[in-house]
């Protein structure tokens, strides 16, 4: 990925926490800081936050700015990799086309790249988790929506500007529920974690009998993913049911992937994937009714393997791939100067 | 492209018809050979229906078979572009696992490269048609079916095996109506030609005010996408709404298809796109609703510009391709051995 002694301030933004981290080229993370986004303080008090962060990262790896070569950022929502401007993101409130990128270059003083937090994570995947060598994948992420990044020859697929990728809003049920993109029958309004939460709340409003409630404390608004999951270890038939359901519009979006990539694999990681076999064997079962039997057959499914570092390992690797791109394009410069 | 002198024999094979051609690498066509597919007699009349068309356009080129460096071959179903197999073809009944490559390859005693159809349209539009210098696009061919093709960084994605791009077998309505595919809801099953004729075959036989029966010779089975485009440009009211309806479908796949690439373009092509505005402007404005605004404004739909013609230049651009691509990998194994 790069020079042996070379090392990149990776940061992870995301809409409850932010993740800094000091990470040489074969992945190992030398420092690693934690805290939470504030993000209801708006894009200036993020910034200030991540600059804390990454400060304390530093210093847990004993260097300074001048021991990195450079800063790679993930950010969730539509990131313009080419203008180095986040767009918009539903988890951060205020940020519209803020130029994070150019931001974090002038704080620092340093080259910095910005990428979508899905794409990320792939490449996370990619470099040092569990698609290590495998050239054609999606990454998955299931947990409050749906992310996800393309991996095509062993690059991530951009598109135009960086913003491809959102497989979490393909329709899969045009009349579906309304999602908080605009669109309608998104695959997140139906499979993510608050697709899940929603659907239990509603069952409990037209009376179901199911005991999710008395895991939140009796009230409906505490009522999570997590808590659905609880319940059905329990035993309960309605959050069976429920994960059932979330299941299988999971597995209708994993056979469109199947359809249009034929990938060699699929990774699937965030906090719904820990349900484990509960939520993921039913999936695959309804991708592999609804894909092509071939195309089905040559995708292996495996569970991500960086946990919640993956986001913050491929925005590393990011920057290191970026870093690599721009000394082949100056050498080559410079031997047709010659 | 190629050599300029090098000469490749196009082959498009279809559902109803094949055509043959030998074209160059500025993508002219020395000579065009259109016939009728005995699709009813098997892969083996067929074969030999792809030799004697195959002969034709030498012929009319005049040259013989040593006059070409290669043939290429587009073929509708799940073409393996690696192994040279087309697995299954909805359009083409009997034909399961046919090594159709290394049958070509021994027939003519040329190299053979094997490609899906609607990737080769993509190539085709890429390398001589609306796609020029366009690196990351999408063809879309709507017509009997809907087909496709991905253009990424000026290479199609093949995916694991080629298998990729079979953007009409993305659910878009997990309860829709059930596709040849065996799946339910697919984009095909709801926006293609087929689709649009189905729907009014019902409407006809739920007893709507309409005259598209008219224009069908008064048979229900004579009405086609065709026969309700000419109801409408009559003023046929529920000619009108079937298409509307068609075009809506039309875009929500549309919309996916910009959420998860972001592509530069997206190139229209196939029998209904003759349909021109009545189908294509109200289904770019479902897209634009339902799509992320940033990524939507990105894009440029614009209309195939080879009509017929892009699957056989594309399958002569394959080959051309794949050629250069092995003259490479020889070049450096060479230069390694040297």
């Amino acid at each position: 990925l790069a020079e042996n002694d070379q090392l990149v301030l990776g940061i992870d933004l995301g809409g409850t926490k932010i993740l800094t981290s000091v990470i040489n080229p074969q992945g190992e993370m030398l420092s690693r800081d934690h805290s939470i986004t504030p993000a209801a303080k708006g894009p200036e008090g993020v910034i200030q936050a991540i600059l804390a962060s990454s400060e304390r990262a530093l210093m847990g790896a004993s260097i300074g700015l001048d021991g990195v070569s450079a800063v790679g950022v993930g950010a969730p929502g539509l990131a313009d990799t080419e203008a180095g401007i986040l767009y918009t993101s539903p988890n951060l409130p205020g940020w519209e086309n803020v130029p994070l990128r150019d931001i974090l270059q002038e704080r620092f003083k340093k080259k910095a790249f910005l990428i979508n937090d899905g794409n990320a994570a792939a490449l996370g995947e990619y470099y040092f988790g569990a698609a290590k060598g495998i050239s054609h994948f999606i990454y998955v992420t299931i947990s409050t929506g749906i992310g996800g990044g393309i991996v095509v020859d062993g690059k991530i697929l951009k598109g135009s500007r960086g913003l491809a990728g959102e497989v979490g809003h393909m329709t899969i049920a045009d009349e579906g529920p309304l999602c908080h993109c605009g669109n309608r029958g998104c695959w997140e309004a139906l499979a993510s974690g608050t697709a899940l939460a929603k659907a239990a709340q509603k069952r409990i409003e037209t009376g179901a009998e199911t005991a999710i409630l008395s895991y939140a404390e009796g009230r409906i608004d505490k009522v999570t993913a997590q808590i659905v999951q609880t319940a059905a270890e329990k035993g309960d038939s309605i959050a069976n049911e429920l994960i059932l359901k979330a299941a299988y519009y999971f597995g209708v979006g994993l056979a469109n992937l199947v359809n249009i990539f034929n990938p060699e694999m699929i990774v699937i990681g965030g906090g719904l994937s820990n349900m484990g076999d509960r939520l993921l064997k039913p999936a695959y079962q309804v991708a592999e009714e609804r894909a092509f039997n071939r195309s089905f057959r040559m995708v292996r499914f495996v569970r991500a393997a960086l946990g919640r570092n993956s986001g913050v390992l491929g925005a590393a690797a990011f920057a290191f791939d970026e870093m690599k791109r721009a000394g082949r394009r100056r050498s080559a410069e410079a031997t047709k100067k010659g």
